[in-house]
């Protein structure tokens, strides 16, 4: 029988999305053109049971952890670049660092599973699974009771700072090799072939590379990806996929949005929507990446992402891009004037839905 | 013969563009990884010859008039709107006020044309022209006189702004019926036909009011259409689209870098494209309005806007959501870490080009 997670997650606030959109009828400007920023603003209220929503206190959770997959070839960088990228991380150096201090988010790095012996640092949480996976081309990358504890881990960081009065959860991640591992977990889980999938990365020689090995890892662990979620995310995944999992479902289930960076963190929420088919309202898509396979997540979820910038880099950086969206979402529907307010002549109420007011 | 405006608009930086460039490859992302924004730090350091160009002193030109067209049928909102909005925006409860303030944006509010007598305010520069234009369907707009007194006065508005130490313009625009007035100047510009150009705006006969004035006023002002840009502008334009194409030019002549907001700047920035082509090099798409023309201009200038959220509101509101990516280019570029500084192991130069470091 497949493993199952006991979590509760609420369902959105209905009243408070209802008042929401009347509200958005009542400001200074056509109804609707303010497009995605009005959806954002509703979505926003369900999730929170505010109009109001506080976003100040924001987290970008970027989880770290390397993959036995990473020795064939399938990425253009050796793998101690995964340790190399963190303390670049803890040193303030790479895209998430800057990205985040323009935004005001606050990175938390977690090793999950890197593959060394990472120095301690005040913004370090080591909740090391163990010292990378094993290849999924050989058998599954860990066992069931590994991926339940990396699960836990990523809830437990969001436990911990929902205490410290976490508004806002953004997922990022970092582990060389995890774009196949992510390929794989989404060919699992939506039955797509690895050639819709896997896009080219490093050149002609890697693509193949990088499908055989999503191929056969499908093949080998085909018994254990067939039982459920949690076991398919044994079979293929990896301890920061794991982890983000975790980082979603607990974001929900505290009734926090949760901004989903790119194609890892994508393929973790879809572990996420099949074990808790609730937690996608709580979801909110950053970007839509480079990566080939992301768009096939991103349908099955039934998100629509808010940018669309060409990157494909990780961290969270997409996820933190997409923060000031909210936040000129949330502002406008409470700070704008009504008509009332502003002594402004109201439109034909029939016809205002298709207008502009140009 | 056809009008022109004598201007000099530098042509963009090759070197600093270069050495933006060579930066970004250094950086310790994988090559191209952060996508759009890459390129957006490569032209702005074009624009202003500098990889770190200041954008502190930010203002969007939000430029509102009266249209004669707007008495027949072709908005859903009266034509007092106009002047009720721009109170509005001197109270700071509109949209743009609310994304101004969030982020840290001046909003300067020019009337280049509303048919009404606004109350004197330090934050309303009184530019009028006119109380209005003609109606595009019986004759021109303005005359050309008065179209070359529109450009100068946007031109006149960044030139003070840029003695201030403005860094970046954004556009913005304000008033009813000038969708249907932006809808002509592209038609003029591009040879489109209105149906092609003219969405649903208000219902299906609103449509049809819509599309057939663009027609007749075409068929009414082909000769002056067809003598030159200018001509064109005033013939079938707005005092407002006038202001914005000074506003565009005199930008790109300062090297200073220019938002472009939605279809009504997109209208004034085909203007100023056709009148001085260089002044395209300064250009930034900031979204992709709803309104059914706009995709047409933006390819028309070669641009490809940056945000895509269905927005149709005008007054500069997408033109100041896009700032923050302008930042967070020119952050990535000057604040990360180098592959050298961060000791992080150098990816194999040739598969760099398509890699994603995971």
């Amino acid at each position: 029988m497949a493993e199952s997670i006991e979590i509760y997650i609420p369902p959105l606030d209905d009243g408070a999305m209802q008042m929401a959109a009347a509200r958005q009828g009542r400001l200074t400007k056509p109804a609707g053109s303010l497009g995605r920023l009005e959806e954002l603003s509703i979505s926003l209220a369900g999730m929170t049971g505010r109009l109001d929503p506080p976003l100040a206190n924001r987290i970008v959770f970027t989880l770290a952890a390397d993959h036995g997959v990473a020795l064939e070839g399938v990425s253009a960088y050796p793998r101690e670049v995964t340790a190399q990228m963190v303390l670049n991380f803890l040193n303030g150096g790479a895209a998430i660092n800057v990205l985040a201090r323009q935004m005001n988010v606050r990175v938390v790095v977690a090793d999950l599973g890197v593959d060394s012996d990472l120095p301690a640092h005040p913004d370090l949480r080591s909740l090391k699974v163990r010292r990378g996976t094993a290849s999924i081309t050989n058998g599954p990358a860990m066992s069931v009771r590994e991926a339940r504890r990396a699960i836990e881990s990523g809830r437990r960081l969001v436990r911990d700072e929902v205490a410290n009065g976490l508004d806002v959860a953004l997922t990022g991640d970092m582990g060389i090799g995890n774009t196949t591992a992510s390929a794989a977990v989404i060919c699992a889980l939506t039955e797509l072939d690895s050639k819709d999938v896997v896009g080219r990365v490093v050149d002609d020689a890697g693509l193949d590379r990088k499908r055989e090995a999503v191929r056969t890892a499908m093949r080998v662990n085909a018994a254990l990806v067939a039982t459920g979620p949690i076991e398919a995310l044994a079979a293929v995944g990896g301890f920061e996929i794991a982890g983000l999992v975790g980082v979603i479902l607990e974001s929900a289930a505290a009734r926090r949005p949760v901004v989903i960076d790119g194609f890892i963190s994508g393929a973790a929420a879809l572990v996420a929507a099949s074990i808790a088919p609730a937690a996608t309202g709580y979801m909110i898509a950053s970007h839509r990446s480079m990566e080939l396979g992301h768009g096939a997540v991103l349908r099955r979820l039934g998100l629509r992402p808010l940018l669309d910038l060409d990157l494909r880099l990780g961290e969270g950086t997409g996820a933190v891009l997409a923060l000031p969206l909210l936040e000129a979402a949330v502002r406008t529907l409470n700070e704008m004037a009504t008509f009332d307010e502003a002594g402004v002549s109201e439109r034909d109420q029939e016809a205002a839905h298709n207008s502009s007011h140009n």
